[in-house]
């Protein structure tokens, strides 16, 4: 498996534990970006020449392939974004305000991350509709029983992560959706920590909106993707102007071009779209079953190595979707990260964008470990073995 | 020169004379963006081992390399955003509506580019503003004249581009910015097609906010830069919320990071980020001098050669920086265009997202040449005969 990722050949040494922030890419997602520059470098949707029309038609392509990824009903309900933040502030303040008005509610659980949680606060905010955030399991993870109590016939927007990115849990979104639904409101998904991992189906889900990043999922960097179901996207005003995105345009007036392209003003991310393409085909190979299997066996792993060491606090459970977040006792998170490092061991350290799940452990920080489909058991096993010499190193400095 | 783009080695028989849409990229950008996949992959801003504090260094080398590139005179005056179109849309979303009320004025002039044009036509309609528009030359450039006169202590935001992207023409945008500074207003100005072509100096230039794209100028797609001067980008507040770009957030507030991380919601384009080094390294190690004589040999060569065949519209003048748009009487543009794609000769014809200026110069389209430091007195012969070619095609098929 990991002959595929160079960048493993390049660092021989090092235990890479931190996909959640941003995945390690095989050879055919580089292989496609630099296809597209040598052979392929035109700009979209504006040319008439072969060579134009050629790379307009693969972008298309890949909006399609986009589609079929994520069981979308059309190609059009895909718009391509920076990022998973990028598609969710869309979403925000594009659709937000068409729906949320002062009285209303928003609701978020206390897991989210900041991508998925200030933009709706804010737009609470401008709105003058109520933000509430629902409290969180123990372990960290988004409560579906405290989230169905906050449910209201108020309740315009109900925005939760598929996957939580500090405890890693999973969310039953379909339930949440319907209940949503009944009281007509809308669900917003943020998939960013669930398409390298498990099958997403928008319809199955129930989700109005999905959003998504390449970075996540073994793709390049700066290109997403939002889903929308299309009458709402229809609805939807653009909140970037400029570019192809327009119909027409007078001097006092502009009218827009049809979904999805009206959100895509200016010239997009065409090299991230073609290394989209190769992530999506990556993705697609896999066996998702067997990648559930792997990242269960490696979190179960982990679990059963660091809950033998004194000290060792655990979020999430055992059910948690490639990421254990952890603190051993007296030690900042930060420090214990870079002891790891010191052993050529990459972990996260921090609040990871989550500062009001923080809140609700009581720590300002943890350490999280994450995987991709190129961690082992050996890596897990050199972790374990870090935090337990951490420990050590620690407690005879005390 | 052409060595040095492996575009041309796989197009052999291609002449590409749409730089002004999207520019080829040299072997050391291509280089630049595999090496950050295939060695320094990591998130920027999060993580606390050695790799992912190395990419955020190199990231953040980019931002000071950028400023210096533009003279700006701090790397926090450095935004790096997806492109001109969304810098230009940052600025008048989130700075316009603090500058800009009911009865004040917003002028720009009929040569813009949709990017410069309806993002502040937009936010006239939301401000109540008055949005006017300046007239052009009759080559279709920005006539300084008419904007002076237009200018008026009502007018809070005057957006030129300093390099107009149909006709060519470069705007001396320092007497208006003194201008509209001794009024109280300010000075967008969107250098999309001109950092490829000349020195920029932001300061020289008196510019408040100055926006541009890494792939018109030999870099990757999905990558621009905005400039602004501090103090205005210290009080405008971000438009994206979520990630990094924070402070502190609470369940019903939230402080945002020092300027620039405020503007950088999500994770970034940081391949593009590192591809863009390398296309300012390129850019760099350019004579301007040279490649100004070279746009201008082959913009003289190309208007000289065109006005000796019946029928020639030609757009621009002789001072046009690497552009020329024409017309061929009796042909549309797209047929032309067509015929000329048939000899391997890649131009544009469209709106060139410009439609206020096709309606000031009463066509639909125009036929559009641009030069990279790549293109030859060859390809301009070649195109030229290609014209001529097409002209006798059409008119023995009359």
């Amino acid at each position: 498996m990991n002959d595929e990722f160079p960048f493993f050949k390049r660092h021989p040494a090092l235990t890479y534990l931190d996909s959640a922030a941003t995945s390690q890419k095989p050879q055919s997602v580089i292989d496609a970006v630099v296809a597209y520059y040598t052979e392929d470098n035109a700009n979209v949707h504006r040319g008439l020449y072969k060579l134009a029309y050629n790379t307009t038609e693969t972008y298309e392509a890949v909006r399609a392939q986009a589609a079929r990824f994520i069981n979308a009903l059309a190609a059009s309900q895909i718009v391509f974004t920076r990022s998973t933040t990028d598609g969710l502030n869309l979403v925000a303040s594009g659709f937000g305000p068409l729906v949320v008005h002062a009285g209303d509610e928003i609701l978020v659980s206390g897991a989210e991350h900041h991508s998925n949680f200030i933009p709706w606060q804010q737009l609470a905010k401008r709105t003058g509709a109520k933000f509430v955030v629902a409290p969180v399991t123990q372990a960290g993870n988004t409560d579906p029983a405290a989230i169905g109590k906050l449910l209201t016939p108020r309740t315009k927007i109900l925005a939760l992560a598929q996957v939580t990115n500090v405890a890693g849990g999973s969310v039953d979104i379909r339930p949440l959706a319907d209940e949503v639904h009944a009281n007509g409101g809308y669900m917003v998904v943020d998939g960013a920590q669930a398409v390298a991992h498990m099958k997403v189906d928008v319809q199955a889900l129930g989700a109005d909106f999905y959003a998504f990043s390449g970075h996540k999922m073994y793709g390049p960097t700066g290109i997403g993707v939002l889903y929308g179901r299309s009458e709402l996207l229809a609805q939807m005003p653009p909140v970037q102007f400029g570019g192809e995105m327009i119909d027409e345009v007078q001097d006092q007036s502009a009218t827009w071009a049809e979904v999805p392209l009206k959100f895509e003003a200016g010239t997009p991310n065409i090299a991230g779209v073609f290394g989209l393409k190769a992530a999506l085909d990556y993705v697609s190979s896999l066996d998702m079953a067997a990648v559930a299997d792997h990242d269960h066996a490696l979190v179960t792993q982990l679990r059963t190595g660091l809950a033998k060491i004194p000290g060792i606090t655990l979020y999430g459970d055992d059910q948690s979707i490639g990421i254990v977040s952890f603190n051993l006792a007296g030690v900042h998170p930060h420090d214990l990260a870079t002891v790891l490092d010191e052993a050529d061991i990459a972990v996260r350290a921090g609040h990871h964008c989550a500062q009001p799940l923080m809140a609700r452990l009581g720590v300002p920080a943890t350490v999280r470990a994450s995987f991709g489909v190129y961690n082992t058991p050996q890596d897990v096993a050199k972790l374990i073995a870090g935090v337990d010499e951490a420990r050590r190193f620690f407690h005879e400095s005390d």
